[in-house]
């Protein structure tokens, strides 16, 4: 068949938005119609050229929502018209990692994931006989896309696609940092660094589990009243104290119970650790940082009780997770609509991209 | 009253065994008498200068056994005639500390402590009407000192002093920091990095639990017969490996459950941490660094599912838990006899500190 995608031809080139080859699902493949597709740093940052894994021709984007147009041979848990989330961290339920409840990293296709094919190693997408590359096993800037069954989770059918997209990445990233992996207690103080939307999304989980004192760190001073809306109680601009860390232990007195990091700056994920409390604090780096940067503090801070731990969506296992996100949105536990910022046609996808070089918290979504 | 005491009158030089003055216990106090005491390497790191915060003259000595010979106002779980052992982790199960589960180390007399005082400022050794100051709230190279009621567990009274002395400190750092803080599961892989007296604990620790596979790591392969005794299945040199954690991962399909730093070098510190399997592996570090020095690693070795810990006198609450352990011991689970290579009189004190520089794995207990 023939759908219409925005092609990333070559690093640092807009996309194009042109019509290419997809090839129906294979056994274990399922044929998804995607309505709506957020636009991530993730995408960007492989677009730039400065992520060196990343591929060249491919169809970007990762944070999509649809619906089944088509299964394949041996696919029994999905069936056309079903409203599906794609995930980029699949569950499988029979690897290493998805029999072992302390991870949500499931190893299945881990391998082919990564060099841009499906799990039997070819691309179901063409141009002129010549392939171009899946993208985080999700494609979402296509508007038909093959995934392969343990990558797609099934949601309910009254979620709308333009919202719920954002939950297969950034929302669950945020919200399943402090609900699935750290565990957040009720009456914890929750320190997030970085108000951008993972850090807004970190913010409305702790909210939701009812934490007491969320402290928001940002050097922009505009993110305040967003941040606030979203459950943050305190805000600390770095810029305006002279010592983070200290100003965090007074406003805690002792320390935070958790915090996160949602930036990628190595400087920032030392202070995250070490604004921690003495005895129990733990630290969180959701962030990505650059190639190479590496983290260090001095071993008397986790001696002294401290701990670090990183997070890869949200520690969600998509295929049970993310439809119980679906419902808290549907439920109003928590809220998705003011994180999206701008929505636009497939045809105007750049300019999504290029909103998000301003610095501002936006989060675009494309809607087909 | 007057004590023979051990007395460290200035760093680097030996210890003098003399008579002291010791003055009763005041309100929450106890008095008692040492009848046998560990000499360990943190002693003998105090003793040698090299510990910022060691201050003279003191008696040294946090490792110890004895009896409960006079109380003072106030005290109500201890009488006269028990047996004990001193904490320099006290548990006050008052305390901000205590009264969260995730933590053992009481604050409550943490800041004297550390100055070298009783908790109401004030020693109750001296000599020659000058003040000595107590270390680490124990000082038991004297044959009688005092300590705060909260410091001290009582254990039951058949229990050998010469071997349960080694429970103080040794014993509970290695096999407390597998058992109360990683909380290490049967079936798990652990890896142990030094097989010193801690290590050869650890080790123990995870046999006593049911780990599988008990991986040691020294560069002295002298060490490998006496960690096989004590339940090591496997060892790794690391001068006859090309790369010590490519090896632990390929010997435990991927990489460790648990991880533990007995040394207290900062590059086996990373060691430890980057042979962690991915999704779940956790590193604790027990050794501890030279001043100044910093652990580092890439954020990705995190936000793939390692996470890095530390822990101190084992996670143990020591009224709570220390009691336990000399069941385990008198029960026959663990194995202290062994460990002990060394005794001695007080008068030969400075033998058992010689002994340690040779780099062998020894325990000296002096048996006033």
């Amino acid at each position: 068949m023939k759908t219409r995608a925005a092609v990333a031809f070559e690093a640092g080139k807009p996309l194009e938005v042109i019509e290419v080859d997809l090839e129906g699902p294979r056994a274990g493949e399922v044929l998804v119609e995607v309505m709506a597709t957020g636009i991530c740093h993730t995408d960007a940052f492989t677009l730039s050229g400065d992520d060196p894994e990343g591929a060249f021709p491919a169809i970007l984007g990762h944070e999509g929502a649809g619906i089944v147009r088509e299964i394949g041979p041996g696919v029994t848990s999905l069936k056309p018209g079903d409203h599906v989330i794609p995930l980029y961290t699949p569950e499988c339920r029979e690897c290493n990692f998805c029999l072992n409840p302390k991870t949500n990293l499931c190893g299945a296709i881990r391998e082919t994931q990564g060099r841009g094919v499906m799990p039997d190693g070819s691309s179901r997408f063409s141009l002129d006989g010549k392939p171009i590359l899946h993208y985080m096993g999700c494609s979402t800037f296509s508007n038909f896309t093959v995934l392969p069954e343990i990558a797609l989770a099934k949601v309910r059918d009254d979620a709308p696609f333009d919202k719920i997209c954002y939950i297969g990445c950034g929302v669950t990233t945020g919200i399943g940092a402090v609900v699935y992996r750290a565990k957040v207690e009720a009456g914890s103080n929750v320190v997030v660094f970085g108000l951008g939307g993972i850090g807004l999304n970190v913010i409305q989980g702790a909210r939701m589990v009812g934490a007491s004192k969320i402290i928001g760190v940002d050097l922009n001073p505009d993110k305040r009243e967003l941040a606030a809306k979203f459950g943050m109680t305190d805000f600390i601009n770095p810029a305006e104290v002279d010592n983070v860390v200290e100003a965090i232990l007074d406003l805690t007195g002792g320390g935070a119970d958790y915090s996160f990091e949602c930036i990628g700056n190595v400087n920032v994920m030392r202070q995250a650790l070490e604004c921690c409390h003495k005895g129990w604090g733990e630290s969180y780096i959701i962030g990505v940082a650059g190639a190479g940067q590496e983290i260090s503090t001095r071993p008397f801070q986790l001696v002294t009780g401290r701990s670090w731990h990183g997070v890869a969506f949200g520690g969600a296992r998509g295929r049970t997770d993310v439809p119980t996100i679906v419902d808290w949105y549907m439920d109003g536990k928590i809220n998705i609509d003011d994180l999206i910022t701008h929505t636009m046609p497939l045809a105007e996808i750049n300019k999504g991209f290029d909103l998000m070089h301003g610095g501002e918290s936006i989060r675009s979504v494309v809607i087909y």
